[in-house]
């Protein structure tokens, strides 16, 4: 052994320690802490954020990654030596240019303004929600600043969530995404009245969701003994170690959908978590590649698996016992055709696989206009509701169902939102691929068999956690590069059987 | 202002972050975290415990203790700023002379100790729990070599809960309670069948406890913006800012007073964390002065409140309502009667005011003879078990009803048992004087009305949170020394009315 690799190693635990202690804080704040703890939590999420930065910038890891690069050399470029080195370093010079303080002033105003935006969601006031986002923007602007211009300021923050991604990329991506989208959707819009989707609301107690949520999910991969499932008012999944994984939902009593649909997204993201191979526990080579890689986890799940016909073959009877008022004289048919209606609507948690892609491309735009000056916080409301009706056709009733929807603002993840529309697109090309290595893929769906599936995505990817940059991954797993192709022949496909478009 | 005083303000607090953010992971582990999550979670703390260790031992913090003489000796004893740095001071003191190494080790083995033994209480198997208890008490003794040698190495121990309070101390107030609590049970047990408890005994599902359990405590105090209740295993409370209380419970079904008379125990600690001066937040001044100072509340609460007569007769309806079939037919005096039953019985959490003293000592000299190495490990359950026949005249069926049954040593808590016997003491005390203040306490009781007993304990001590010693406090309200006093009398007053003894 390398005694200077220890010494790394060491140091990047304790380092690992105090982010994994700050998750616990925030998955606390978010389903657990009694709503006057927010500003005392927010010191508290502030200081171990300083202090892990801290301790990353500090001189002895620039010594300690100097030092090993010949060491590293020396090794095979997979190893989980040499790739530890590697993503440290990465980080290292992520982070280092950026001062401890402002970290630790991000993360303050991110857990207050999170509190706020609650509150503002609850009251659907954007202007409760006003300050604060205009203090997380002001923030934004000094960390940006602290690296050299790449002439757009959105592709640092991109870089962020999806390593070398740059802004023009996900433009073009997204350019021929949406000349795919917008005729398919016109095509079924004219369809519409094709599919009934009124099954899906009615009266659904949380506490019988919660149980047919628990019972998918747990076919999935989650156990009691390394999960947990709590409900939160925005959902997402963290986790603090490998066997200690945290997914949360939100219930809805008149609609069926979103937790279920939810906690199948979540249980994606949280499966990919606690897929990496177990030597890397308590190293930042934990968890996943990317947010794009992440959430073609979360997406895959949710809608390859989740709204696939094969998949209710097995999961609708149990719909029906938790819902027989709702459901018995329901056909399987009908309830299918329901959770895939395409339809233009306010929330993008709850959107069809189709206008999805829309809802993130608004968000994506609104982002770089924030970010390049061009609009004005107070005039956001007015800018998202006359996108909605521009790319959707709807009529944004409040700022609750529209710009105060989603907690990612609040938190101050600006740059996240195209990594879901990116998930989708990777998720549909591993789709392929998996479709060619398992055959019978969906009769195993049928029997309510999932590992198989979760066992190959762990084998090709879930195992090597952050060894492998976004690129490398798509280079090894997907032989090349994004590709739209794969997800919009998914959709057409499906749609072409639904609405025969 | 004074510079140097504010840099040790913030470094405190920023080591006080650390610390509370400690708490947070422990409740996370005690109430939330999945199993399997213990492993990593041990590092976490360990990494928590060590880096507040290191930076409240650093040579800065010494350097400003020292430079800060002269400004404290400018200041009111009382002050905000002189009691800081007095209690920093202090606990410098008897922070510094242990390695931090020791500190993360021993939070780190404690952390797992603690799952094992919670799977050693369900197997009731002491032999699981041994070598974790083994481990546990040679890091005592490294812990307490770090010291001078007092003569009595629980002296050392002890004075981490109760400062400067000596075993011998402890012993003799032990052997005075002793000599009242002996005759007084011997007495009652005589007349033993004067008291019929079978209505505790009986169906209560949990939901319906939890409801009552915070109709109880919200009169207290509790409230959902600040506070939280939560089941555990074995019931604790923790704060993490003054306004982030947490407060657990452990339901059991075929028992009534458990959950009850144990959420009134809690909500005691709470309302002394929550009564901290607003002033004192994210200070290591926050809390309570000690722990025998904070026995005093929960015991208060549990017992002076809780199993007092007025209280009942406004709370009595309402459990007759929670639990009609149990209760519907029991009188009130019947159920008041039973819940002051006095018996001897295996666990210390459910025992009656009288016998809970033996308990105490029971514990307290195994402690003694654990560390002086009078008691090899392995013999520790025949030992309980003979000292429970000697002092309860009871039969220990199984490891979980014996030795098994309280959380403190999976913790590492040796010395903390003595000071739930000390509060009960302290608590009586304070009760003679909160008598002659509120004259008309037990008519507000009747009515549901305990705000007026809340502030005075927060004027009178609450918001001093740790500004004083346990000496200085007995002094400045009790007016004098512990006093085994009115304890007794109090017991002996009560038990007269019920036994005619």
């Amino acid at each position: 052994m390398n005694p200077k690799f220890d010494e790394l190693k060491n140091r990047l635990m304790e380092i690992y320690d105090l982010t994994r202690a700050g998750a616990v804080l925030e998955w606390d704040q978010e389903t657990m802490m009694p709503p006057r703890g927010g500003q005392a939590r927010a010191e508290q999420l502030a200081t171990l954020a300083r202090l892990s930065h801290e301790k990353f910038t500090s001189p002895e890891i620039a010594r300690l990654l100097d030092g090993l690069r010949s060491y590293e050399a020396s090794l095979l470029y997979d190893s989980d030596e040499a790739s530890l080195i590697r993503v440290a370093r990465r980080d290292y010079e992520k982070m280092s240019p950026v001062p401890a303080e402002l970290t630790a002033e991000m993360t303050r105003t991110a857990a207050i303004a999170r509190e706020a935006w609650v509150e503002a969601r609850k009251q659907s006031d954007f202007k409760m929600f006003l300050p604060h986002l205009e203090k997380i923007i002001v923030l934004k602007h000094r960390y940006i600043d602290c690296f050299h211009p790449t002439g757009n300021v959105y592709d640092i923050l991109l870089d962020d969530y999806e390593r070398d991604m740059k802004t023009t990329e996900v433009k073009q991506i997204f350019e021929a995404l949406k000349a795919e989208l917008v005729p398919l959707i016109a095509a079924i819009n004219s369809r519409a009245d094709m599919v009934d989707n009124r099954c899906l609301y009615g009266h659904f107690p949380a506490d019988k969701q919660r149980e047919l949520c628990l019972d998918i999910v747990t076919r999935f991969g989650f156990n009691t003994d390394s999960w947990r499932l709590d409900p939160t008012v925005h959902p997402f999944t963290t986790s603090f170690a490998i066997d200690d994984i945290r997914i949360t939902t939100h219930y809805y009593e008149d609609f069926i959908s979103a937790a279920i649909f939810g906690c199948m997204h979540e249980c994606g993201h949280g499966l990919y978590d606690n897929g990496s191979d177990p030597v890397l526990e308590r190293t930042l080579l934990c968890g996943g590649a990317s947010l794009a890689w992440h959430e073609s986890q979360s997406r895959l799940w949710e809608n390859l698996v989740g709204r696939n016909h094969a998949f209710w073959k097995y999961f609708y009877p149990k719909l029906q016992a938790a819902f027989p008022n709702q459901f018995k004289n329901v056909e399987m048919e009908t309830f299918y055709r329901a959770i895939n209606k395409v339809q233009p609507s306010l929330i993008r948690m709850e959107a069809d696989e189709a206008t999805y892609g829309l809802h993130i491309i608004l968000r994506f735009e609104l982002e770089q206009e924030i970010l390049q000056g061009k609009l004005r916080l107070q005039d956001l409301p007015e800018a998202w509701n006359a996108k909605m009706k521009a790319y959707l056709g709807v009529d944004v009733p409040d700022d609750a169902h529209g710009v105060l929807q989603d907690t990612h603002w609040a938190w101050g993840s600006f740059g996240y939102f195209p990594t879901y529309s990116l998930g989708n697109i990777i998720g549909a090309q591993l789709w392929e691929k998996i479709l060619t290595d398992i055959p019978d893929l969906y009769t195993q769906f049928e029997h309510g068999e999932f590992s198989v599936l979760r066992e190959w995505l762990c084998g090709h990817l879930y195992k090597y956690g952050r060894k492998f940059t976004p690129q490398e991954l798509r280079q090894r797993i997907l032989g090349g590069p994004i590709d739209v192709g794969p997800f919009i022949r998914s959709l057409k496909h499906k749609y072409n059987e639904i609405y025969g478009t």
